[in-house]
């Protein structure tokens, strides 16, 4: 069947109020899929070397995929890009919720915002017809409050809202943007971009249908799931976070800044926890039947709004056992307080353990901290460095500029334990127990992102994702803190075949294997494509982001893991496993070469960017 | 569904007559695959560096693979493997007919033949059961003779006999086996090593049906090729040879050893031509509809027995054009002649044309040859040389030898125009048309061998091979004379790919793009896998080979084309055309790099052997 398949991108220009249309043509969205394969081109393309991602040089890319809006779980999705506040480098990150579907309805794939507006401003998206309109009175405002503001004046319920709260306003380095008050675009620090700009929010409203190719073949795939939802029972029950136990057991769960392998008070904190105490409910994203999110309501010592959802495992981990909070109502707390001021809570754990740590050692003292006793366990502090985060307010001004930064600033060998790599905070994984992880860490384009990496535990042992593996042609199970070629090579495939969700755009925790995946993009636009194409289109989006970190002068030097994952954790079941430098090195190396990148220096070979159909980024890359 | 499938391999010591068989795992099955992917493997764990291809530490490896026997189009086929007596480096040759699904149907998937019988003994199989007898009446006899001699005195009219005549009984460099009399492991003297080793034949029969996991997914596959037959419709109505006018046209047509454009009597030498002349019928091999195979039968100027089928296109190009022969009786002649002796008709076209340029050139002399005025277009010389190479009787000894060889012994710059590759001689098409083609006559293992070759035309406009070479992700044609790195990568997936079908054995005429063959492989096996698994283990298959050859001593640079491939032809269509040398080594220094070799070197790195699962190589190679 002829595909036809194609997009429709908006431009909007804040400096001068312009907007525009781009059709693109169908062997363009062959070519960059969508979602993260838009965003990387994107950013090779428009963005110019070493510009203030601050500043109106930067631009703000909002990118659907194929599948969005489709008929199919996991399809409400987008992803969101620019040059990252944080790192200085390649940026993106997907949100899930119902705001994608709804700007596909709306009629447009993608929406590249560009310049920066005088003052405040939001832009709405109406059935293919887009406008900008002041926004000074939502300034200042929650998402919660911006959308409803946003849903009573232009008096439709049902329109769906991207917004930035005080956080991405005050331009926090890891500010995030948020979908739906309850979804977050959250690495990197595109919600400070956003509010640079000036922008407020993205109202959209759509109602027309996305063509799918072959409804009856993508139907298919909707059944299989239904008839395997048991595969994610644990995420219909729990949503994230129910195994934060065995996490704690295993070594997985990071503690007191990465450092410790002990905290007795991980039950305390866990999902199934949540689901017996403070839980009333489970809601979910468009089309999707797991409904792996959680509701939660109470309101003593403090009243929570349930209309910013539960805490997410990442959130518990990075704002609990990660800062040595047990306390699951602050948690939850502090998880509403991060949605309200759009913080990503990943970066803002990690920023908090990080002072905690430091002030512990005394390289922050009272005197920096406003007079906290930034400790470890100290539920109040936490709280308060949130707000303080949001506000830039004493010592949040050191604190929004992220781990990086700070440890720069901090000094006092502080850099071996700020937990991050190219800036970025590190998800909330460990690299000790799952070395592949580690070393997609270190080769993620933006950082230590937990999304793009792998969980080497599912390989090493028989099971789906095994099976998956050998479909790959690696034949036997990898063991988890394994670096060798196969682990390599596996990364990569994880790290392309990730691309390609996320430029669907596609909810990563369905358990479709890479054939089925070829199934629906296949289903969805009618080409007769498979899993060689979509590893090859991951190599393509991969090496975009690769060449657009190395024109900012990121080298092979960046890519590597913070100096506290090369010893053991403090007790626990990692107190004799760390990560051996030496390995991880020749790992990576390995990996460049896989990648078509000169196998020194990781920089990608013209030939490489020639065989995957990108010629032009050949001069860009020197541009 | 659980897979199970596994493998049953038959040793055959010819020196001491002993016989023991042994079970294939399921994981060295999924792993080799079978066919190629089983004679690579074995060539490089199984024959010492160094040995004489001609003495008995040589090991002859006939393979079957997964779909052979099963009931799928072109399943009748099977791999045949062993260090070559031409090229001394490796060989293997694919073969049609029923020998193969009649040995899968006597239990086995594979036999290895080792040592040397001191007399000759044809080896007998029935199901299941394997045995050793005295073929000294057989001995002298053809391929014909021979299997009517066994049924007659076995008792059974449909016993299956791979067979040599007295090409093979007399080690001419480049003799061939017969299946079934009319087909053909025509390349690289696998002949010549079964005569070496005393063994006349191999005669099976069997009656146990293979075992298929999925034998309604599988009838899916054969119901689609019968409903598509029609994109075989050329074949179907002449079988191979049927655009040799074209390919004069467009300059494929090898004429003259390579050295000309222009051939006016192509269209006596067609398939279309055979069809309207001395034609009879069409007949197939097992399980095939397609019936491509020619019968032909005439009378006059001298009788031609129809046992042996009519010529395939190589043969016609081989002896006809590029011998400058225009007869097609002679031809047809001819082809009987290489038949009842297994001689592989590329190479004897090839030393044949290469003697007459020689001889054109005053290189050779009628003191040399035997008195025969050895010129292009002369038809009875062509006639005659094959009987004395046959026989290595006169001139014929020097052919025998093929043409590297007789470069070497003639000299005076005849080596630019010996027309093979690794002492290989080249299939019969044109690499100054097709560079990617060229290319994989340089990388190819077994030399110049145009089966794992790429026909590049056919990915330069929209069409059926387009669209297969889209689902690699190489979206937009690539030209025929290309060879940059969209051409690199493309060869590399086709020779993957082709190692697959190698493997499987599947006939490579079958339109079967490459999701369909995974999917094929999954209903066989019970396996969940895929193009990317496929596309590795040829990767594996391609390797394994590529160790053989260097521990052989052949290094990067023994990937070379002979020097006339650097010039135009002279008159027609490629009368301004030429490879370019440069561009040449530049493409093949990026293969080495996508294959995970050394890419100055073209060695296969450590790294590369344990990502393929193949660590025990490491020490092989070295051995």
């Amino acid at each position: 069947m002829a595909g036809g398949y194609n997009g429709k991108l908006l431009w909007v220009n804040l400096s001068d109020g312009s907007l525009s249309t781009e059709e693109l043509s169908e062997l363009f969205c062959r070519r960059y899929l969508g979602g993260a394969g838009f965003v990387s081109y994107y950013l090779l393309k428009e963005v110019k070397r070493g510009i203030d991602p601050l500043g109106p040089d930067n631009k703000l890319i909002f990118a659907l995929g194929p599948v969005t809006g489709a008929a199919l779980p996991g399809s409400g999705r987008n992803c969101i890009g620019a040059k990252s506040p944080l790192t200085g480098g390649f940026a993106k990150a997907e949100v899930g919720g119902f705001w994608g579907a709804e700007l596909k309805r709306a009629g447009y794939d993608a929406i590249i915002v560009e310049g920066k507006a005088e003052r405040p401003v939001y832009l709405r998206i109406h059935d293919g017809e887009a406008s900008l309109h002041d926004a000074g009175h939502l300034w200042g405002k929650s998402p919660k409050e911006a959308q409803n503001s946003l849903r009573a004046e232009l008096g439709d319920e049902r329109i769906r809202v991207a917004a930035i709260g005080i956080g991405g306003e005050n331009q926090v380095r890891y500010a995030c943007i948020a979908n739906d008050l309850r979804n977050f675009a959250g690495r990197g620090g595109l919600g400070a971009v956003m509010g640079s700009k000036n922008l407020k929010a993205i109202a959209v409203r759509g109602h027309k249908m996305p063509a799918v190719a072959q409804p009856e073949k993508l139907k298919e795939y909707r059944t299989w799931l239904l008839e395997n939802i048991t595969l994610m029972e644990g995420f219909r029950k729990y949503g994230t976070g129910g195994a934060m136990e065995r996490f704690e057991a295993n070594g997985n769960l990071p503690i007191h800044n990465f450092r410790d392998g002990v905290f007795p008070d991980a039950k305390l904190i866990s999902a199934r926890t949540i689901k017996d105490t403070i839980r009333t409910g489970m809601e979910g994203c468009f089309a999707c039947p797991v409904r792996c999110k959680k509701v939660i309501e109470f309101t003593e010592p403090y009243p929570v709004d349930p209309d910013y959802g539960g805490p997410e495992y990442e959130t518990l981990a990075a704002l609990g056992s990660n800062c040595g909070v047990g306390d699951l109502k602050a948690l939850a707390k502090a998880n509403e307080l991060c949605s309200a001021y759009t913080l990503d809570t990943i970066s803002v754990g990690g920023t908090i353990a990080f002072a905690m740590e430091c002030f512990e050692k005394g390289l922050l003292t009272t005197g920096d901290t406003d007079g906290i006793e930034l400790k470890f366990g100290n539920v109040d502090a936490m709280l308060e460095m949130i707000d303080r985060i949001a506000r830039r307010k004493g010592i949040g001004e050191l604190l929004a500029q992220g781990t990086a930064r700070m440890a720069q600033e901090i000094g006092g060998g502080s850099q071996a334990f700020a937990m991050g790599v190219k800036g970025l905070e590190a998800g909330m994984h460990e690299p000790r127990l799952k070395a592949g992880l580690g070393l997609g860490f270190a080769l993620h384009p933006s950082g230590a992102d937990h999304c793009g990496a792998m969980h080497d535990e599912l390989f090493s042992a028989e099971g789906r994702d095994l099976e998956r593996m050998k479909s790959l042609g690696i034949l036997e199970p990898v063991p988890a803190d394994d670096l060798g070629p196969r682990k390599v090579s596996l990364l990569r495939y994880i790290q392309q075949g990730r691309s390609i969700g996320d430029s669907l755009v596609l909810c990563s925790f369905f358990p479709y294997d890479y054939q089925q995946v070829a199934g629906i993009i296949s289903a969805v636009t009618g080409w007769n494509t498979g899993v060689v194409e979509m590893m090859t289109t991951g190599r393509r989006i991969l090496t975009l982001a690769r060449l657009f970190n190395t024109r900012e002068g990121f080298t092979a030097s960046d890519d590597r893991l913070p100096a506290r994952f090369f010893s053991p954790k403090t007790g626990g079941a990692l107190s004799k496993s760390a990560i051996d430098p030496e390995k991880l090195e020749k790992a990576k190396h390995y990996y460049y070469l896989l990648m078509g990148w000169d196998r020194e220096t990781g920089v990608p070979l013209p030939e490489t960017l020639e065989e995957l159909d990108i010629p032009w980024a050949v001069e860009e890359a020197r541009a």
